[in-house]
């Protein structure tokens, strides 16, 4: 599906186009108008002959050719008959501006169904409803009734807020932000920011694409296209409605810290998306994509004419986890050559307070020409000497000259003293940041943005699974009315995915138990078997660390009596002997089912580390092998996994491999809504890992 | 010390008045004569008869009248002598604008010195050398060379860095952004921030403190009147250098998870000062303190006409730890009967996307009755038919109708299209933040602000402490060389402020051994004594967790037999013999003298948690009881010390006490420059807490 007839129509009709300046019919003609659209425009209004000394038509159907585009600003109620027009002039796209539709209850619902059915019936796509409508910078045509509209750019950007985008339109034109295409979601009917992604993937128009967004319309789609597109161009998004989501507790401990909001930031982290924390964080980074290259790895230098400032950014460089660039021992004493002796010639380099654009200038050169250096932060405060117009100037000709493709971002700091010449930067693409810690934060998003382009796909790893012993277990649990499946049932499942289990089995007597201890081998646990009991520590039905013979022998009479003792009635089957893991890590894997992603996987270590520290990362299933390590690297506690005070490292290679079967298993069995494998026992490294116990619960 | 004459002196000279346009010595003329200066002006120019039309003296000496301030534009090496003039004009401040001092290495820091002695000497107070001078908004005069002044305002901004300075004043105009004070601090050789915070206290014309510093000149007294004037009035400051400090390795605990940024954060916490990370941060706050009430209570209300800006704004609440305040249910109701039904009437109020100015101020109005809100933050996207000015015109109206004293912050978003408002709204002392979620976060930090000022002082408590004790403990030790004291010691030091360690005595055979015991009860723990060993473990010299005599004859005698098996050479003074704590947590209190504020106080549970989470909290000594409190509640494991998972909760009293006597310790003896108890010991609540092993080092 290809969107240059919606974004740049052949030919457009305002249906609703209205001579009242009040209304948003007859503030999109005028829009339209103004816009220097080059394609037929007609107007549709029964009741008027002319607007804004333009012709009008009584109805579509009266317009001879055909329609690529139809803008609706009609009462809800007339939008059905007007699809069914469009339909005969072979329209392929509508944005519905008119409200009264999904957002006013049950009777708009049931309105913009019915405009969906027939809009695919008639294969018309539709934006909106009850949206702003559309702005190609290009084309140009500005399709919406916002009032600003400002320069063209090569940002795109998607609003699923109106009042938002009215907003951020007014925002990006006040402050000389340039854009290639807006366009309002509205109730995301139909076009949503998953088809306007994958359309701007090949606009050579768009070179960065930034979205408002609520929630996403399909949360498997919108991962699959984001990471195809990220690798070919950034996305930024602002997601809000984080906190009342991730408020919402659900039983299971996965369920408890993930919540929506823990979804989001796995798919984005997943698919590369950058996730801004406000509009203004978002179009600081958009500006910064904008013209300039990405750095080829994280080595700042910044050059300064005052210290403070100058200590400013390398504390945010440290804080955003970026090296102050180590400069060429030769490239010091070129420097040495030309500033004067009271100059700081190392990083951040400081051409003092008296710097003319010529010093600037130069010294900009010599450090553009140094291989050890990725990106470089230009500070000017604008002193009595400053030549601020001066020195833009310098910098714009020395990057030209030197031909090298290396990230500059400025932050000539104050107000009008410095307006010349950031205005000069930005008509030439250098983008400025007033406070420095602003240029450090854009930069940085633009180094994760160059190594995640840069990071290879993983192989992906099938692992042999047993398909039909799940199917039979799940069967036969739906069948006994159970949605929480039994231990042992559990276990089966993960058996079924090569998931190492504990050695266990029931024995019915001491001879029986003897011949148990032949697999397990010493120590064991005792656990009583029997479908009465429920709370079996209570009634004194296990024992831990049995390691030998004698043990065994006291320990299964002891838990006999114990339980006949507390609970005549039991029904008893046996005793259950299963190898205890010594020497090992506790961690635990978690699933849990996120409305909008699907499965969700959680990896932490256990116990107090889950529940105190919440010390846990989270990735939307199916995982890559990357996914799996990353999210082990990304809990606080790795080191403990990776060993201290002389410990051994854990085998956390079989951490992944756990991670990623258990992504198999779940992504096979949807079915499965909750999962807790607590603890999944980690042993020293090349040893393995197995889970200790696992709960499994289902769907019908 | 009053600097009423520094500020508004009666009369003022420029000393190396220029004619030079490019001259510093010029603009400062220009800028006194262009700020309507009241008070009587010179200018001193041995080579010049009149400057900008007026009369030049040759020498301060020909001035008829006393000076109360120098300003001196002049080279380094004719300073002495201008200071010299100056005190038999009974000036009582200068100006320092030359540099060529400290900043310029040994010859310019030995003229500094010389000139702070004489300054002394003639009782004359200096700011600078080498600064941008000052100018105070109200006097008025600016004698400073800036070449932007912004607005008379209520913000007192003070700069270390005199570039920064500039930048920022030009900032301040361009934005709109008024001052009351304005001081370059230069080389800070005398005038200090401390001096101005103080002198800035009772300042009635600034309400608003704020400061970019790079380092603080007194750390004690910094703390001493920062905690004074934060009671009275905001002080905002932005403290650059964190990073490259906190990188800066030493060998304790405390010294490696310490350094000097931790210890500003520590001291401003301590003393109320807001800590501010970038510039535009440190005027968003000072702004929103400038005419708005502190708010009561973390309760706020979100009006918007926008659902989408009114999730970002609650999102930042809940992330900010602020209330969405349950409106009132008669406040519910008179919403519902003058909104539309449409409308949303609970917390974010959305007044809709067609809201009109009348109706935005009737709903402000009816929840400015409302007693359940603490603050309220009003949202405005400028849409199609949204009246701006005419809103802020009627925001304005109910508040001054109302008599309420409650902060009102405004987020009119957009450019050009809520300019007008924004600027209404601005004159009449509301502060408007584009992006919904600074407002958030300037609430944020006004909510501290009244928390802070409502703190009652702690009353002050004092420790028994037997300080000859200590100091003859000091005293053997160097003379015996020694600077690391023994464990003995350390533990006298412990006891002698009255914390508890455990009992211990060295038992020279198994008869003394089984006297200790009738001390300590079981369980113990056996330590091999001897002068020659320092590794006990290694030697096999440490048996823990004896619990009966059979158990203490056999670990004493196989200590003895390991001792001599594996240092034969080795003297031994015999078993040293301890009490074994049981049930307990493992806590650790450090003690690191940082260079700037003298003995630093860092809490934190042991082990891991201290080595791999860095979970710790710090405080500079002495702290009040409320710090100690507030350091154990502020790391993120106090949940294990509170008790989970059905554990009793640990005796915090006893960790808050024995803070207080640590702080008690370390002030009355500054030779402790380093001292680690690791662990203490703490047990269930109610029984105390035992320090298990303690580790000092001292000065000489």
């Amino acid at each position: 599906m290809k969107f240059a007839d919606f974004f740049c129509p052949k030919s457009v009709a305002v249906i609703g186009a209205a001579r009242e300046e009040t209304k948003v019919g007859h503030t999109i003609v005028h829009n339209i108008l103004n816009s220097g659209y080059p394609g037929k425009f007609f107007l549709i209004n029964p009741n008027a002959n002319e607007i804004h000394g333009k012709k009008c038509y009584k109805s579509l159907l009266d317009v001879e050719e055909n329609i690529d585009l139809a803008i609706m600003a009609i009462p809800n109620k007339f939008i059905l008959q007007a699809l069914e027009d469009c339909s005969k002039k072979q329209t392929k796209f509508a944005i519905i501006i008119s409200a009264g539709f999904k957002e006013t209850g049950i009777e708009g619902a049931l309105l913009e169904k019915q405009l969906i059915e027939k809009a695919k019936e008639f294969g018309i796509r539709i934006l909106g409803p009850n949206c702003l409508g559309m702005i190609d910078f290009n084309c140009p045509i500005n399709g919406s009734f916002s009032p600003s509209i400002p320069d063209k750019g090569v940002i795109g950007f998607i609003s699923q807020s109106g009042a938002l985008g009215t907003a951020v339109l007014d925002w990006a034109k006040t402050n000389g932000i340039g854009l290639s295409k807006f366009v309002s979601l509205g109730n995301k009917a139909d076009i949503s920011e998953i088809n306007l992604f994958e359309d701007w993937l090949d606009d050579k128009k768009t070179k960065v694409i930034t979205a408002y967004l609520e929630g996403v319309t399909n949360g498997n789609e919108f991962m699959r296209v984001c990471n195809k597109v990220t690798k070919k161009k950034p996305i930024i998004i602002v997601k809000s409605g984080n906190t009342n989501a991730g408020a919402r507790a659900v039983s299971s401990h996965t369920g408890t810290l993930a919540g929506s909001s823990r979804a989001y930031d796995a798919a984005f982290k997943q698919t590369g998306v950058i996730r801004a924390k406000t509009i203004k964080d978002l179009f600081n980074f958009a500006i910064a994509f904008a013209h300039q290259p990405l750095p080829k790895g994280d080595k700042i230098v910044i050059i300064t004419n005052a210290g403070g400032p100058g200590i400013m950014a390398s504390d945010a460089c440290e804080e955003n986890k970026m090296q102050l660039a180590k400069i060429d021992i030769q490239t010091v004493e070129i420097l040495k050559s030309i500033l004067p002796p009271a100059a700081n010639f190392y990083n951040p380099v400081d051409v003092l307070g008296d710097a003319l654009a010529d010093r600037y200038g130069k010294t900009f050169e010599i450090i553009l020409k140094d291989k050890n250096v990725n990106a470089i932060i230009v500070i000017l405060t604008p002193q009595a000497m400053t030549q601020e117009l001066d020195t833009a100037k310098a910098l714009v000709n020395a990057i030209k000259e030197s031909g090298r493709e290396i990230p500059v971002i400025t932050s000539f700091m104050g107000g009008s003293e410095v307006k010349e010449g950031v205005d000069y930067l930005n008509k030439n693409g250098i983008p400025n940041f007033t406070i420095p810690e602003e240029a450090v934060q854009a930069l940085r998003v633009m180094i994760e943005q160059e190594s995640w382009m840069a990071k290879k796909e993983d192989s992906k790893k099938i692992f042999k699974s047993d398909k039909d012993k799940v199917k039979s277990i799940f069967e036969k649990s739906i069948r006994e009315g159970r949605l929480e499946l039994g231990e042992m049932e559990s276990r089966g499942i993960l058996e079924a995915y090569g998931i190492r289990v504990p050695i266990a089995k029931v024995a019915r007597d001491l001879k029986e138990a003897r011949e148990v201890v032949k697999l397990t081998g010493y120590p064991v646990v005792l656990k009583i078997d029997s479908p009465d009991i429920l709370h079996k520590t209570d009634v004194g039905g296990i024992k831990i660390g049995i390691k030998n013979y004698k043990e065994l022998e006291e320990s299964f009479e002891g838990i006999i009596s114990n339980v006949k003792k507390y609970m005549p009635s039991a029904r008893i089957n046996g005793i259950s002997i299963q190898e205890m893991i010594e020497s090992k890590k506790e961690t635990i894997i978690g699933i849990n089912k996120d409305s909008q992603f699907g499965p969700m996987i959680m990896f932490g270590l256990g116990g107090i580390y889950v529940e105190i520290l919440k010390d846990v990362s989270f990735r939307i299933a199916p995982i890559s092998q990357t996914d799996a390590r990353e999210m082990i690297e990304e809990i606080k506690t790795i080191k403990l996994l990776k060993g201290v005070r002389g410990e051994k490292p854990s085998d956390i290679e079989s951490i992944v491999e756990a991670l990623l079967k258990i992504s198999q298993l779940v992504t096979d069995f949807p079915d499965i809504i909750e999962m807790d494998i607590n603890p999944l026992f980690v042993k020293e490294e090349g040893k393995g890992s197995i889970a200790g116990d696992v709960r499994i619960r289902i769907q019908e």
